[in-house]
């Protein structure tokens, strides 16, 4: 009798177990510069629906500006850290769709997983999370059936079928295709450095919505030249190397430090550096852009 | 033996009541001005993740304009009735983030919780629906770890880290930080008021994919002038009080009751009064905006 | 002893297939005209949560140009197949709301269901798909409650409403009301034809994030021309039957074959005829557009 109880019990308690990995963390997250406009991806996220109806699927962006490789590979650095070890980044940015570039699965060091072109994406996510293993996609078998004829589309047939294989368990990390060398395919770019009094770097991205300037000079970088809030920074900005822009803004702790209109100095979500007008665009008012071609030199004035 | 079963009866039940639990509505809905374009919408949302990978996460909008926090206050009244009781919703619109505005949840009579700067997001839904209690978010417990550092992202750091907790159970209502008195910061506007036969208001917001003109008269004020579909409906529009447009429209039942660009007045989804051109854009046409410095006064003449 | 832990086990079985069942596939995709400025969609998805918290919502587009009936079903035949039998689809663009038009649910032989007003919505879906079913929503009992007052939102009151009962098994598809005959209201165009060496079609829907030019001509239909990779494709566009752009480009099987800003032509992911220029826009380049008023003809001159 004890002994049929007991039966039972590990009978129900496998079944329970079974119930357990139905809740399990089978995150997907799409990114792309498909727009929103029409049903690429809707299609994509039908396809990752049909692997598993267990999915649970968010979006990064689909905005980014079209073929902009460095936007996806900065907004994969602004976001995945957020996310839980275990989830799985689908990032469809690919102007050489068709062409020879790899299709790999990254593994960050922090467990994240992105499943990409190697392009260039992978460039900030490597270097900041680090590359725990890169595996290129087999597509004889990590590829939707039927799939064949259609040469452009392979964020639906390869990506988000991989990415939502890999994300519900259908496949392990292993199962995704061969294991690669541990690098990725990088975009180059102005690092930020401190020469003496001076620190350089790159204005890496704009905060869109608001126009505000962004660097890449992380706000430890910047406590080298101890500012105290209400110093003024003297910033200069350079396109392709030819000087656009040269002014002062107070270091502050936040926009509300200044009027209405005028320029600051803060670090921002990211702990990096960054330039605004509070309440206006700092990168309409004065013709800013962001990516590798642009750059600033950053020093300061304490207050007396 | 049936001690034994029961005692494992019980224990199986208490199990079950657990997976029960993982089946609660757990859904968090999202507002802000972030826009869709970078990834701070995803890094809230990957936050909340973290917290409970059982929840289920929704947006209201990501659209509105820069530190409108009229229109949040609108959207929040537009939507929130038509949620379950127990949803959660996380509002940021911050121009005053960093300065003292306080960080709170309101709990709506009607059940739902809205966590958000009380900078006058809740005074419309506060009106509407009610307040339950509020409480201010108790930053010692309540924001994510490692976060001190960053001064400019609380839309992550401890909105969205609170209302994944909030709604997950991670933390009682209670836990979320003191009691405070049950008010809220309150933005003025014009109310909407009968006087004889004329019904003034304001133009509270633009149906703005359409450009219809949505005001804040009920469909049962207006109902007081004994309205008939095709009666005519003279309106006059104020901004900062002096006189921008003057017209008349057929009451109507549908916008297929006037022929295409011509103006009607109707009853809209939240069953207050509103005007619009058939397939056409009134604010775009007359140039007519929307917010507390807009008003409206109306008033009728019976078809014969 | 044995009978009461079979009972016990039959009981928990039972709630056991409860549980089970709450990992059922059920899914609502919307899309509407609403855009995502607005509290419209999160209604709507309020609404369905309202129904049952079980469900999973996603989004198809909200971004159809408004009352643009024919993008709304061009859409749905891009999408609807690439998601799982038993899937619910809500499209509500809706110029008739109010009128006669009726609101149907029609079940694809596919197994898709689609709840819509029948305004041309389905021309598409019907034709590529075939139609399973169509029944009448019946408003008496799918309805949400409390909405009779309100005349212009039946997206929210009665389409999310419905389809959110049939995706949760709340009701079954005979209970979404009576049967109508196997048919659905229709928008005439240009189908694709050959004429000998010609082949006439539509230019269906613009890929508009990129500006190409996507016909309804299938890849199968262009086959007959017997194209080789690099064979010249000539192709004349007409608007209204008058012709507005004539010129060749190559048949490519990736947008790398040719030099930036250069026209190609391609299949594309729907495995139709495309025509596009390599990191450039074809419609605003040339002043095209898309839908049942714009035509193309297309012949081939092999490459030597």
């Amino acid at each position: 009798m004890i002994r049929k109880c007991i039966t039972f019990i590990a009978f129900v308690s496998l079944l329970l177990a079974g119930l357990g990995a139905w809740a399990q963390n089978k995150i997907v997250v799409f990114q792309s510069d498909f727009g929103l406009k029409d049903g690429a991806v809707a299609a994509m996220k039908g396809v990752a629906n049909g692997v598993s109806p267990d999915l649970k699927l968010y979006d990064l962006t689909h905005e980014i500006p079209p073929y902009n490789i460095w936007e996806a590979a900065y907004r994969l650095e602004q976001t995945v850290p957020y996310w839980p070890a275990g989830t799985v980044f689908v990032s469809v940015v690919d102007p050489g769709v068709g062409t020879s570039r790899k299709s790999v699965v990254l593994k960050t060091k922090t467990g994240q997983f992105i499943v990409t072109p190697d392009n260039g994406t992978l460039t900030l996510v490597a270097q900041s999370l680090g590359i725990a293993e890169v595996r290129e996609i087999d597509e004889a078998v990590n590829r939707r059936r039927d799939s064949r004829q259609s040469y452009t589309f392979h964020g639906r047939d390869v990506y988000a079928y991989t990415g939502a294989r890999l994300a519900s368990g259908t496949i392990s990390f292993e199962q995704v295709g061969p294991k690669l060398p541990a690098e990725v395919v990088t975009i180059p770019y102005q690092p930020a450095v401190r020469e003496g009094s001076v620190i350089k770097g790159s204005i890496a991205i704009l905060d869109v919505q608001y126009g505000n300037l962004w660097t890449n000079i992380s706000g430890d970088l910047f406590n080298q030249l101890n500012p105290q809030f209400g110093d003024v920074v003297h910033f200069t900005i350079f396109h392709k190397g030819k000087q656009v822009y040269k002014g002062d803004a107070p270091y502050c702790q936040t926009f509300g430090a200044v009027a209405k209109g005028k320029p600051l100095c803060y670090v921002n979500s990211l702990l990096d550096l960054a330039f605004a007008l509070n309440q206006g665009s700092f990168a309409a008012v004065h013709h800013i852009g962001s990516g590798a071609e642009w750059s600033v030199a950053v020093s300061l004035t304490h207050r007396k």
